[in-house]
C-alpha cells in the first residue's frame, strides 16, 4: 500500500514527518550520528535492505538532510554526512530515546545513555524563553500566520484551541 | 511491503518507534491533544481511512498511549484520550514542528505556535541538569547498562562512540 503524503497539511508536524518521518529514516539519522556513515556499514547496522536504504538515502539528499562525499580509495565508495538540518533533528530523537527508556523499559536497562558537559544529561523539552521543562498541560498552542482550514487541520482551524 | 519491525533492536529511539512512529500516529496523537478526539472527527480532520484508523487507534491503546471512553448517547461511540505515555510525547512532537518551521518552511508562515506561561515559547531539546539547549555537538552518548550487540547496534556497539 503507497503511503499517503502529507505535503498538502497545513501542519509542521506533518512537513517535518514527510522529510524524516519515514519507517528506517530516524535509525538512518541516529546511526550517521553514531559514525556509522558508510552504506555497508548501514546495511550491516540495521539490517536495512540496500534497496530501500538508498531510496532513503536519497530522499534524505534531496531534502538536504545529508551530503554525501567519497571515502577511501575507490570512486563509487561515499559516506554520508548529516547536514544542519538533520544535525538539529539528532537532540529530538534523543527526547525520544529518553522517552523509550521511561515508558518501554529495555531488559537490562537504556542501552545509550547521554552526558552534556560533563555531566549526566537527560534530553528534555524545555521553552525557550524560561527553560522550564515543557509538558502538554502547560504548552499552549494557539493558531500562527499560516493556519488555514485544510486537509490535516480541518476540524482543527474550526474550533478554539485547548487552553 | 509489510513494515520489518525493530523490536529486536537494542535501541531506545528503534523502540519508540515501534508504539509511536507508524505513518499516522504521531498526527492522531497530535489531533488528541488538540481535542480532535471522536473516530468521526479524526476521520474529518485527518481524510485517514477508516480501517487504517481503527489499526492505529487499537495499537496505541495496546502500548497504554490512549484510552477511550463512551461518549456521547450512544453505546458505540467513545472519544479517545491521550495517557500519560502519550501526553510526554506531546512536547516531542511540538519540538518537531519547530523543527519544521525552521528547515520545511510553511507558506505564509507556522500554522500553528506556542505559548508557555503567558510568554512565547519555541519548544527546544535542552539538558535536565544544566537546562542549556542541547545540539548534536554538545550531546555526548554514552554506552547504557542495556548495550548490546545485536540488530541496530550491530556497528554501534563495536566501536568507541563519538565524543
Amino acid at each position: 500500500m503507497p503511503r499517503t503524503d502529507y505535503s498538502d497539511f497545513a501542519c509542521s508536524v506533518a512537513r517535518s514527518l514527510e522529510v524524516m518521518g519515514q519507517w528506517w529514516t530516524p535509525l538512518i539519522l541516529r546511526d550517521l550520528y553514531l559514525g556509522v556513515n558508510t552504506f555497508d556499514e548501514l546495511v550491516a547496522d540495521l539490517g536495512i535492505s540496500r534497496s530501500l536504504l538508498t531510496a532513503r538515502l536519497a530522499d534524505l539528499g534531496a531534502n538536504g538532510l545529508i551530503r554525501r562525499e567519497p571515502y577511501g580509495e575507490r570512486e563509487d565508495r561515499y559516506r554520508y554526512l548529516l547536514e544542519p538540518p538533520g544535525r538539529e533533528l539528532i537532540p529530538l530523537l534523543a527526547t525520544l530515546a529518553a522517552w523509550g527508556d521511561r515508558w518501554q523499559t529495555p531488559q537490562g536497562g537504556p542501552p545509550l545513555l547521554f552526558e552534556h558537559a560533563g555531566h549526566e544529561c537527560v534530553p528534555t523539552v524545555a521553552c525557550s524563553t524560561c527553560s522550564e521543562a515543557l509538558t502538554a498541560e502547560t504548552l499552549v498552542p494557539v493558531p500562527g500566520p499560516g493556519a488555514r482550514a485544510v486537509r490535516g487541520t480541518a476540524v482543527v482551524a474550526s474550533r478554539p484551541l485547548p487552553s
